[in-house]
């Protein structure tokens, strides 16, 4: 398994909006083949900044499954007006 | 319950032995007051990034009371000569 983390930077005063706008993009990536875990984190110093951090069976599960399905344009469409400038988005492999 | 993001820059011809300094450490972040959970996150895109990811009770169990502790100055005994610049910590409220 590997994550996905997903740094994402909105205006702050649309907060509550985003939140809620990731809250009904969920069940998409929940229900999506290979994704195995999903929360949205919130920085406590950085006012608008977000990881998104999402658990997939591979990078592949992320990248070319989920990126070519239906639910990627469902998420994008629900949350990416809010995007203040692309989200930058890494993987990681746990190793601890 | 929060989280502490670490983004932390090695060498990538030091990656093993970071790792395994990063895993004589964990036991002294795991005894530690206030700390909940520990990951440590490769980069899978980025050579030499990892993400330490420390579950903490709160801000202040991670910046008040582990960084004035022993404990942290064993962390850095173990680690600090790997990082290629200081890491950048910030702090995380779990949303969804």
């Amino acid at each position: 398994m590997i994550y996905e983390v997903a740094t994402i930077q909105i205006d702050p005063a649309l907060a509550a909006d985003f939140e809620t706008a990731v809250g009904k993009a969920r069940p998409y990536f929940e229900a999506a083949l290979g994704c195995v875990s999903f929360t949205l984190q919130k920085s406590i110093e950085n006012t608008g900044r977000y990881l998104l951090i999402v658990g997939w069976e591979s990078v592949e599960a992320h990248m070319v499954d989920f990126r070519n399905s239906e639910s990627f344009q469902i998420w994008r469409s629900l949350v990416g007006g809010f995007f203040a400038s692309p989200p930058s988005v890494e993987h990681t492999l746990t190793i601890i």
